[in-house]
């Protein structure tokens, strides 16, 4: 049977040989199309859904970017910036935690060392209630200009506050605003995680080459990310309901024949907003209507990849 | 019976003591929540929303910020951008007042001191018509770059100016753009002060010793608030309803359990507009549909918490 | 017959008297309300709407501000967004006073004295149509920044440029981004202009003292208006015609006791894209149902309101 | 039969003979619309749309603007900004390729020529399914600052690696952020090309002379444009649908007696999610519902208009 690719591959000899046929190469792939193999995941499922709850909050450094006007005169700290931060940790992940349960999903939430410090009971909950511990670094520092051992160091850190505040191993790991730099991976590598997220490239996970052993992506998202969608600014809670189930709707008719992954991500002050729990309820309770949809967390998805022989490698 | 804070303590020593088991911890958390206790408001209700309405227009400074495109050559006064914000007290103040008649509610009036001083049968009205007169700064400094005798006088002035034209003692305050300074808390104490909105960190009021004496926190939202939403850029008035209705409709679910409260917040100018007071009203009619919510002025729920003792102390 | 300004009277001297009684001043509004007077327009409209077609394009500088980012290197013209501009008098005018006649509406055209003489035919048939030709500067020039001199001349130039190719005399007068300078009411009265839109603070026209005459201010709207909501960015064509609804409805329902003026406003390149045609032609129809509400020109407004006694003075 | 433009051309010519007559002009004017004639397209059709697919990815330079802030520190690579690209080859164009298929439409792919090199089989699947190649430069280069010699190197390289690798030999340009130079449209007809599209001043093709030859100009888009609209900021996906069914209603009204062409644009990383393909689906089929509208690619329209002599010249 013929996969989209052996047609690419098979059409571009044909291409060579003479002129392109666009109609006659169409045709033949239409009656591809009608025969084509259903590659859904290991477990079966053809759609698996991952959403992502950032708990950093209460690690920010005084004057952290937020919805205030961006205009502090130098000395002065913003003292009502931090109570929008501390929203996060007071209002925002235990009324997430009740929705995941109301909603029987486990989540993957991604921890700053400095916050879980800061909340270790919180913390501890999150995971006491299920959802996967991921590594955020050990606070808000920008990893990318870090030297190897400095990095190597804030990484280890960050994974050793959380292992000591909830027993949980972080296997995974989510850069400052996704922004690694070049010895990250390897640093990854070596401190025995088996994922990262930082990556947007694709619609369901992939196995890299680091050090020469495998490394999961399970690829994240900006465009169902409360932190760019919202902002206090730029989208309503119901234009990103709106926008989810599309992204839902595409993605939910081409895993009939293809796995696909797809990622929601909600941070603790922005995500954790009563409008926005409403919206996270509204769009999960929508997704989870459809049969052969499953809601996994990231350490799961990168388990099943790594030991799927089918999974794409690059 | 068991709150969630006693759960999360119990559960923390369950796992110190192994392995963390989420499964079973959640099955307990699970029970526990069928027999949760209900802890509404003294008087009953289960929901408070609080309604601000600033009073800000005329005492602003020249060139302030506004919709118009902040490109002004020195030396020059932007007129259009005056009678931007003389909108405010000419029709939008009068419609909101003919608004919150209209709903039967009562609201509570920030009052910028050289607003008042410019517009005082405004201002009077707004008090005889039965809302709360509270403080917002003499003018429109920025009050946290202030030594402590010149805030104390810039806060005093203030207070002096609303009780002079309005009759009312403003026990309630709210520093421009939310910036409070290191000393202000102490300065509100002080001047006899018992609450102060400039906090977005919780959906309830709560509790906080200020030279050793209780002072309530009357906590504010950037979420529903026209300032940060609208601007004539970020947001229509018919996505600003959506939004506000759906930060409501996750705040009553919870408010079945624990005592919940709600800010909506609109500024003469821009909340004062025909499409933002037609807002207002289709949120407020679709609020006052459900039992156990009432409309509450902020210095009758500072009042309220500081006389309860279960309300949340810091 | 009481008025509300009666009653703000009438109740500050009773708070004099004693201390305030919010309930029963309360109580007193409410009778008054229910015997209100109806202030209509003199000829028996409640509501008027007058809607603004900017004839700008064409007359515009080079690299003049644009949905095109604005980073273009010195020395160099911005080739595509001049065709941008272009589109307001290819299509956009073209369009929109198609959409007028369908509609059945006469509208004030501001026309931008180097846009008429770039596109002289177009001026004179949108005079021809029935719109009215308002005065909106000789060219894009920053006006308050001129000389008393220069400014006479800039703005007689543009009425002059107005009278030679559509042969109307124009009336109104409306400065680049409304930004008039101290001087420009005193030069429009004296070159016989009586009214200009400059100001936004009223939903009704007023009367104003300018060289001892009277002069009548029609008020503009930015929340209404193509180019705040629109410009590429900020709103969707269908968040517009939901936004000026709610707008209408608001002052419609006032319209029953007190006359209002709506304002709507577009600009060749912006409101005459298909989209915002449509968009136009939904808000007029839904106004259109309404009875007691009229379409009128700027210079019909003005004139009703000078022969008004009962129109606000300031 | 009278055209528009000839009732312009006499009501002007009255209008000289004495007072304007605004009325009677109309009148006359409504009596014209009524026969007035049907000029649709020379093959029957009354509006054409034309769909843009940008092949861009991959071919971007370091640290190419993207969603992510845009505040690398200097010497760093954004190394997940590198990723959003990527996500337009692995997953974007492959994704609205099976669209189109499965709406039945042929596109314009605007190529730039090191996306090309980078990803040839893409490139040469977009051709082989029956897509146009059109250029779009060497790489992403600021155009419009080249000298004539660069200049016409930098075109000729671009359409030399579609032609090397596809086959197809390009003969539409479209410029980067369409910003185009002096001497871009004489060096593409030099070139060959019989098209460009840095043009958003009509709503139908039109002609142009270039080196005394005949050149078309097929108008592009802002509007109806992936890049304005969405950028992960602007524009939720829902709002992109309505805005663009109202542009289509209103242009397929026109079309009943005036030829129309509508364009709407996609690129690899932005139109190519799952919630913009959802997107541009729920369109395509919303105005395939209607007669006399074909979908044809940009070659085809340019080719139609060069031999139509009905074709706007200017």
């Amino acid at each position: 049977m013929e996969t989209r690719r052996d047609f690419i591959k098979k059409s571009s000899i044909l291409s060579l040989a003479g002129a392109v046929q666009p109609a006659s190469a169409i045709n033949l792939l239409q009656t591809k199309q009608q025969t084509k193999p259903k590659t859904h995941w290991a477990d079966g499922f053809r759609l698996v859904v991952s959403v992502s709850m950032q708990f950093e909050a209460g690690g920010q450094p005084d004057n952290a970017e937020s919805p205030f006007p961006q205009n502090m005169q130098k000395g002065f700290i913003d003292l009502p910036a931090a109570t929008w931060f501390a929203y996060g940790y007071k209002e925002g992940i235990p009324r997430m935690l009740d929705n995941w349960d109301k909603l029987g999903i486990k989540v993957t939430s991604h921890m700053v060392g400095t916050a879980v410090l800061k909340n270790p009971q919180l913390a501890k909950e999150i995971v006491q209630r299920g959802h996967e511990a991921a590594a955020h670094g050990m606070n808000w520092a920008t990893e990318y200009t870090m030297s190897y051992d400095e990095e190597k160091k804030f990484i280890k850190d960050g994974i050793d506050a959380i292992k000591k505040v909830t027993g949980f191993d972080a296997i995974g790991y989510n850069a400052n605003w996704l922004r690694r730099g070049e010895n990250t991976l390897k640093i990854l590598q070596e401190l025995g995680f088996i994922y990262h997220i930082d990556d947007l490239s694709r619609d369901e996970p992939f196995i890299i080459k680091v050090n020469d052993k495998d490394f999961a992506v399970v690829p994240y998202t900006l465009r169902c990310n409360d932190i760019m969608l919202i902002e206090g600014k730029n989208f309503s809670a119901d234009q990103f309901v709106n926008q989810v189930k599309m992204e839902f709707d595409q993605l939910y008719a081409e895993s009939e024949y293809k796995r696909r992954q797809m990622s929601i991500s909600f941070h603790d002050r922005i995500g954790g907003s009563p409008q926005m729990v409403k919206a996270a309820s509204e769009i999960i309770k929508y997704i989870q209507q459809q049969p052969g949809v499953a809601f996994k967390r990231k350490d799961e998805i990168a388990r099943m990849a790594l030991a799927d022989k089918t999974t794409i490698r690059e």
